[in-house]
């Protein structure tokens, strides 16, 4: 049974308890990590959120009552030991921080008993993930769980208190409010109070954001709580956390500089990282044509060679097309890997399927020089000798080449370019290639939609010197944006936003907004246009994502406390379920009868 | 049209400027608050979060087209300047940071243009709030409630400052939460894929920071979005925040010892307050003997008496009738006050009756001793000395009497002291009275519901020694848990926690939930429960009442970037709204049918 805890008190947490204490007496509490008796002698090992203690219990120190309660405890007991600290007596243990000591017991209280648990408490958990998540009050026990929390609770502070010297408030925004769907979709709240209607729950703050720069308040910052109803990929959550930060009176190399430095006093308190600045940056379209994304993993080459030039008199169908057609052919060199075995590079061309390519054209170099390749037979020797030597091919490497519009070229070789690098182990995670992307496209063409939509969203600043674009070649407009790239990960992003009214008007219109439904969406924020507005611009982090990069985790789920699946359910409390329809009648609304198929 | 900012850079914010950049030349950005030509000198205040800088034009310094531009300011345009700053040429204004200097304009952009606000942008606006909530991101450029939300940036920065350097942790809890309907309503959100099943946003943080406590993070905090959907108060919003913290191997003291060292630094350094450490504590029934009020004002007097005794064996009815109920009889003394005229007194009574009383006695002592009384042709006259010197009246004293239910009578006393110090004006805003009131009862009946209620909530710890009475004597039982009082209000509350299963069940046994519910709507909590819980506590600080008391505000939507009003809508947004319907159908929901009535 429980023991109370009343009248004692903890002196330290486990690992507080040093070889400077060696003669004193502690009181500490905790779980039991592991018991066991060796010829009389109880050893416990204690765990709390700082680490391990070892405790010893004789009968002649701590007494015969003690020492029975001592026999009876297992795994996961929660107790209460005071006891003398002593320099250890057994093995020094050069693995724990306490392995130079114990404590020998004097007394001991049972503050809590426990069921065996459904799996072991310990790091790199062979336990499968849906049973850590339907106990995930014992998975977070876990060190390694415990340190990915710690360290996102210090990020968080150090992030917060840097922004705070640089004269940024942090002012907290709504999270019940008005539906503005573009994009994503929003989760809806019904309103008791008015039936019928519904409030939103924020995909990000970015309307009051700005209504905030409207109001003066010069730099604004936030660790906000988003939400988006997507069907969910490996790294979404439905709810997910962002820094996110405005700043008046700036232009694009403000928010980059003072966001170079939060990235580097973090990196370095954090992860010991000495970061380098100013950050590299790079157009967008540079990005496109060096490594096929708009989010590089700069921690290994094989870039892209644009090889159209060199093939265009070909006879070879598929280049011949893919540049009639106002595409290209491009290509990386997988260096040293012309040994690939046909298996392996069959492999890679259905990974290229799936981001597109009709195929994948390939050049193996042997190590004397000569060729193996799935396409020499429709090109002359001066021409496969000249799409070498534009590849810089050397013998022993591996030439791979997609040929298409230009967007399907950038995405198979982007993505395949990524799959190299994790076949061949390039990517070390504690490594960390920052770089900004900058000067996006204003406006994408959306096939579904058959209009232009925003690249990043509505509010973004076109480039001053492409305006003039804007009504006769939207498509040809660039962005005041940038993105915040680690290690391939597009870590966060923002812009400069437009504070014209004028500007606001022509870009709704550009992107097919009626006067009327512009009003209707985003009316109060064109109203505050009216009354002077400074320029401005902001940027986000995904800070689930940030800290996952960090401590170099695999999932956002192993740094969010309580995630939820990919269903969008919590296994724990296996959150949504249903509510009582009473509930649902307060709220004027009803289930929608599911249609019979 | 709006100017570019392209090319220049910011240097100082207006009140960054001091006379240590005499003859420097500066560039500053900020707000038109007024422009008046006086002798062909063109005068600008300009504004910006920091406060208001003088601007000069004079053509001779800035040429024409610069003064051109300058003559057509008007309130609230946005503009950059560059000019040289000058001791002032005019009269110092003392009442300025920056009164003794100006800028002298070499040059200016207008950055943006305005029309004219619907209200002046000043302190202490006499404008209606509903205009002003319509047109907040004008409202929130008023200096008043920027200070406001300055000083709430800097409460958040203190608070976790010192939370992180006390050990605690931020952690983050989930928001998409399941519904467990226990006090205030849920509000809902369905869910589009699991359609039928909802999340509820969650009334705070318990469940998941108790489990925190189970998972051995040992030290939590958060300042935590919470969402109850109840008809809104004067004090009320649908969403709110709580700093909210939890802590392990702790009982009440330590709790109240780190809470009021947190205290004691915000209002040192907030409102420059030294706050004396230990804080006062009161038993929640020596606070409601005393003061009638589970959150006395302590900032006055004007205790309550219990004179059951003195009458109980007089002929006066209304006092007669109350004692054998089982009620009481009990008086506040308004010193001073003996001289109120008839139709005042008459008000305090109906007053009360607003609170449940059936009347109210009172005894005025005139100047010569002499009484003027309601009920004295009821009393003798012994009687009414015993009475008068048991309340301690004096010449000049108003003597007020309840005589009901003591629920009714603490209620109508609390009420009326207050209502009398307010007409009394004994409520300064600067002075800063703080009390612990502990030992709630840990379940009050509810009439309406014919059963015992949670006072905190089902997981608040039963005294030790009171555990005894849980079967025999519900409503004897007092709990282990304590509200943190200021100046009458609630500033915050929290609890030593249930961490044994079997009282837990007990509880909820208690509370008349059947085994059953308590497994649906808590059972993970229950289930986490069987593997080891350390002794747990916690507390939560309304965070907008506690700043509101802070700045002085009347209102917590003046500390609210963006408030809702009563009915729970945003005047300036028009949350919330009808949504699209394929939203609704997405969502597998549907508006019920409105009765036609």
């Amino acid at each position: 049974m429980a023991e109370s805890m009343v009248g004692i008190k903890r002196s330290h947490r486990c690992t507080e308890v040093t070889t400077a204490n060696i003669g004193q007496d502690v009181t500490v509490m905790g779980w039991v990590q592991k018991s066991r008796n060796k010829g009389g002698i109880i050893f416990v090992d204690l765990r709390d959120r700082s680490g391990i203690l070892q405790i010893i219990f004789e009968e002649s120190d701590c007494g015969a009552e003690n020492f029975a309660k001592a026999e009876k405890l297992r795994s996961e007991f929660v107790i209460a030991v005071t006891g003398r600290v002593e320099a250890r007596s057994g093995a020094v243990n050069p693995n724990l921080a306490t392995g130079a000591i114990e404590v020998r017991a004097k007394s001991m209280r049972v503050l809590s008993e426990s069921e065996t648990p459904p799996f072991p408490i310990e790091e790199n958990s062979k336990t499968k993930e849906e049973l850590r998540l339907k106990y995930r009050f014992l998975d977070l026990r876990r060190p390694d769980l415990q340190r990915n929390m710690m360290v996102r609770s210090r990020v968080a502070t150090l992030t917060r208190a840097f922004l705070a010297d640089e004269g940024f408030l942090e002012i907290e925004t709504p999270t019940l409010i008005k539906s503005t769907p573009e994009g994503a979709r929003d989760y809806l709240v019904p309103s008791r109070v008015h039936p019928g209607s519904f409030y939103a729950l924020p995909q990000s703050p970015q309307l009051f954001k700005q209504l905030l720069m409207c109001s003066g308040y010069d730099r604004y910052f936030q660790i906000a709580r988003c939400y988006r109803d997507e069907d969910l990929r490996a790294d979404r959550q439905p709810e997910f956390t962002q820094i996110d930060m405005e700043l008046s009176f700036v232009d694009v190399d403000e928010v980059l500089d003072v966001n170079e430095r939060l990235l580097q006093k973090l990196f370095k308190e954090i992860c010991d990282y000495d970061l380098p600045l100013p950050l590299p940056r790079m157009t967008w379209q540079e990005a496109m044509d060096r490594f096929g994304s708009d989010k590089p993993d700069l921690r290994f080459g094989m870039e892209l060679q644009d090889v159209s030039d060199v093939v265009k008199g070909c006879e070879f169908a598929v280049f011949k097309n893919a540049l009639e057609n106002g595409g290209s052919v491009r290509g990386i060199n997988a260096e040293g890997q012309g040994h690939m075995p046909r298996k392996k590079i069959d492999a890679l061309v259905e990974y290229a399927k799936g981001f597109g390519a009709k195929g994948l054209a390939y050049v193996a170099i042997n190590e004397d020089g000569s060729l193996k390749s799935s396409f020499a037979k429709f090109m002359t020797e001066e021409e496969m000798g000249a799409l070498v030597a534009a590849m810089g091919g050397k013998p022993g490497d591996l030439l791979l080449f997609a040929a298409d519009r230009n967007k399907v070229v950038y995405d198979v070789l982007g993505n395949l370019r990524l799959e190299l690098a994790r076949q061949l182990d390039l990517l070390k995670k504690d490594d960390f290639k920052f770089l900004w992307v900058t000067e996006f496209p204003l406006l994408e063409y959306s096939e579904e939609e058959g209009r232009f939509v925003a690249m990043h969203h509505p509010f973004t600043m076109p480039m001053d010197e492409d305006l003039q674009y804007i009504d006769s070649d939207p498509g040809r407009v660039r962005a005041k944006a940038y993105d915040i790239v680690l290690n391939g990960v597009e870590m966060g992003g923002g812009s400069v936003r437009i504070h014209q009214g004028d500007v606001q008007s022509k870009m709704f219109e550009v992107l097919g907004f009626t006067p009327e439904r512009a009003n209707d969406q985003f009316g109060f924020l064109l109203e505050a246009f009216k009354y002077g507005v400074p320029p401005h611009a902001g940027l986000a982090y995904g800070f689930d994502r940030m800290v996952m990069l960090m401590v170099g985790a695999d999932s956002i789920r192993d740094v969010i406390a309580f995630p939820k699946v990919k269903d969008a359910s919590c296994l724990m409390t296996e959150a949504p379920t249903p509510v009582d329809p009473a509930q649902l009648k307060e709220l004027g609304i009803e289930v929608a009868e599911t249609e019979e198929e």
